[in-house]
């Protein structure tokens, strides 16, 4: 076993995406038990001013997918941001798993010093691509998958930190 | 620039640590400009059953300071949870990272394989050192580091993206 980009990323984001998916069902088997529209729980948020429980999981889909696929070199696959209910949610986060499968070590491994653009609203910004992966790649996944458990929890979802890490 | 077991613990801990200490550095401003008692932010928490603010921010460390260390081979320094206010809560960031600063790339790298025994509770478990970097360190310092940003939003203090990211 060593350690390599791919190893460091493509693993991890499947990871984090499938233990989202299997919060989303616990927060869609929490709305049926206390009989509450999913909507409500879907259109959650912490603050005004934050996104939503549903763009939280777009947004960790989109790096994941985006991320993974400029370390290859690639072009990801666009993705409408048009799912409202539990199942479409967690059918984007299982697309997004299957897009991540279809990727090679040898595509990603090297890839610590390639130049990776990035639009950011109408600016660029330039990353290397190790840099990119640990600084930007891995802690904004996880901000959004925590943002979507956090957003759970606080409507009351029983869910417990075994649920964000998965089982080992 | 190639990617190491060093490379890709320690410095992405670091920085997301450095990060936090400045957010709560922003918690503490905010509380002060609002006149509001600062343990009213220090003792929030975003669920009756979820850790306040504090208890994250010392999860974060404790998971950063014995994580790294366990990679390395050596006995982390203990410290003691008894940090009420922001300045301790800040100042117990930067031990942690004047700890994680002593740590070589010699300690650390080669890890991969290296078993870890970790105490959860009465129980032990083992990680090989690679799934515990990927699969339980980096999430885990992340989970509490945003849900201490997510809990200081929840309470209306001003934070964006950048502030959880760092600076490219």
């Amino acid at each position: 076993m060593t350690i390599s980009m791919y190893q460091a990323s493509v693993p991890s984001l499947m990871r984090t995406l499938n233990n989202l998916a299997a919060i989303l069902e616990k927060g869609a088997a929490y709305a049926e038990a206390k009989k509450i529209d999913p909507a409500v729980l879907i259109n959650s948020r912490l603050y005004p001013d934050m996104f939503p429980l549903g763009r939280q999981v777009q947004i960790a889909s989109d790096i994941a997918r985006k991320g993974a696929a400029r370390l290859a070199g690639l072009e990801a696959p666009t993705k409408e941001d048009d799912e409202t209910t539990f199942p479409e949610l967690i059918a984007r986060l299982g697309q997004t798993t299957a897009y991540l499968e279809t990727l090679t070590p040898s595509q990603i491994d090297g890839s610590e010093e390639k130049s990776i653009v990035l639009p950011i609203g109408k600016e660029t910004m330039t990353f290397e691509g190790l840099p990119y992966l640990l600084y930007f790649i891995l802690p904004n996944v996880y901000f959004h998958v925590t943002t979507t458990y956090d957003i759970l929890r606080h409507c009351g979802v029983e869910l417990g930190k075994i649920d964000y890490l998965g089982k080992p």
